[in-house]
């Protein structure tokens, strides 16, 4: 009997969005049904015999790839941490419209798949292509504007042709899950998860920017302050998070391990540190999974709780770039990339 | 395919502690896993073969009941919401030590089994009998103090020999569910959920108030006000919670249904309002269930979202001795009971 048996902490229900329940990480690799949802709409209903990947617009010679077609393509197997680029909304100050994410919009995976490089070089790009886009089969209404949209982001053409861009098959050795975009998704590394379109349905060479509304309207930073202009929201940012003890816990007197997670975008995170109560000092904490690109990495921190009183414990990672978390993330209007350092309290009993 | 599947969010892993995830209130009637579940201690190892309920103290002929003997006895249902006395924790200002519940430490099922007083009248009570002790098979430390202690809670004698106090055997039709307290546990309608031992092994009967932490330590109120006394944490206030729309969730322009559930303690809730920006106007909801005495009732309330802007939104119940709930509940130390009048904010575009 499975005594215990985290489950993932819903914040809506149709779209379903469901957070990783980052108090009970344990393995550095998140099983399938743990592993957070951000879904825009309803699931889709999916043909039951013929889907396709088509892939057209600015190429040589437009594709219409079947399962079995990828499946015999050479696969690649990356372990990419994925997270929302609305994570940690929640703690925003002022809040912050949409999905109030706590800390668990963010999980590692091993994905594996096609390159989409390879299906770009067998349908070759023409040279006034500027943009990929991908298409996924979710579709629905949104509430600023009428009509129906489908879930459809794009990519720059470097990253769209970067060697660990995969339109991936498999999550965890088992074919997609439905809910994690069955038949075939895009993985894009280092890349918030808006990014990695799930249920894909085309690929659309394109040669001009692509003005849909999750990539034009949603996914922008617009930043508070009114001189710096609206960016999109592309590399995730460094980043961590306290999963034990949690926030407001009472704990013993005595030795406590103080665990979490850290990473960053398109590069490894390299130093943890653990700060309590203001003090000058940052503590090293150990890390328990290797240095790795596009892979969070647990770490731990022995805390030897000798005297009663109330905690204040503060985790901050920095990266191989040497870019490392604010106090505060940089607050913007729709809530994204939320990096401040994690702080929680707790009491010494 | 059940597409959409919520499931209890975690408020930590062990002792497991997990809420109702109230945004996906759907039956009155809260199925046996989405039931919170709030325990003290790890879960408890039951005996395979040879469980009893041992019936002692103050009693003239004391009593070994085994799982036979409580089944063929009359067997009683009622429907009873049960809340810890810890939801809506989360909320209080200043934030206050202990499991972060926010709205879902709540939850309602049908609960069947022996009247209490059924078994004490067969034991008989002794003219110096104060209280009965209820004994779970539940044990582990404290953060305060050396020792290992069992949960462990006392009832007056006028609670325990209410009719309605009940040893149950089975929730919602089935075999109590293991972590619900099979074989046996106390339910106590009306009050705050601690008083309702799972896991039950032993009632006795005392001549002397109960002395145990979870009756003297935990589960007192101790107010603010240093003129008041502690007092025990006992009957349930009246409370509400809007379960949809989220806070902070985005809608469209139109009519949406603001939907939510109610309930109070020894008494039913009769009256549910809705209160809209702050205007003196408090808008009459819909009830969805009867009224009945331990029964949460949902609640639905249509909303004419006309104009885009932001909105707050507000529910407050009323129960049938005219209790109300105030703005803000009655913050203390270990934060118990909190009541407030439910608040969210939405946007509609």
């Amino acid at each position: 009997m499975r005594l215990y048996h985290p489950q993932r902490i819903p914040r809506s229900v149709i779209p379903e969005n469901q957070e990783f329940p980052m108090l009970s990480l344990s393995s550095q690799i998140t099983p399938e049904a743990l592993h957070y949802v951000r879904n825009h709409f309803p699931y889709p209903y999916l043909p039951a015999h013929d889907w396709h990947l088509n892939v057209e617009g600015c190429v040589r010679n437009p594709l219409q790839l079947s399962y079995n077609d990828l499946i015999n393509m050479p696969q690649v197997t990356l372990p990419v941490t994925l997270e929302c680029s609305g994570n940690k909304r929640a703690f925003y100050e002022p809040k912050v419209r949409g999905e109030q994410w706590e800390l668990g919009a963010v999980s590692h995976a091993l994905w594996t798949g096609v390159r989409l490089r390879e299906i770009l070089q067998s349908t070759g790009i023409l040279s006034e292509a500027q943009e990929i886009i991908f298409e996924g089969m979710d579709s629905g209404q949104r509430t600023d504007m009428p009509g129906t949209f489908i879930y459809s982001r794009s990519l720059p053409i470097y990253k769209a042709i970067h060697p660990d861009t995969l339109i991936a098959l498999f999550m965890n050795g088992k074919p997609l899950p439905y809910k994690h975009g069955y038949p075939a998704r895009l993985i894009v590394p280092g890349w918030y998860g808006m990014a990695s379109v799930k249920w894909l349905q085309r690929i659309i060479v394109s040669d001009r920017p692509f003005q849909g509304p999750y990539q034009k309207i949603d996914y922008i930073v617009y930043p508070s302050d009114p001189n710096q202009s609206p960016r999109p929201v592309t590399v995730m940012k460094v980043n961590s998070v306290i999963a034990q003890p949690t926030d407001r816990a009472v704990l013993k007197k005595g030795t406590h391990h103080v665990f979490g997670a850290a990473w960053s975008g398109e590069v490894p995170v390299s130093k943890i540190q653990i700060n309590l109560d203001d003090e000058e000092t940052w503590y090293p904490a150990t890390w328990i999974d290797p240095e790795e690109r596009y892979s969070w990495r647990r770490w731990i921190w022995e805390w030897h709780a000798s005297k009663a009183g109330t905690y204040l414990l503060k985790s901050k990672a920095t990266d191989s770039n040497g870019n490392t978390q604010p106090l505060h993330g940089e607050w913007n209007a729709k809530g994204y990339e939320n990096n401040s350092i994690h702080q929680i309290v707790v009491y010494v009993e």
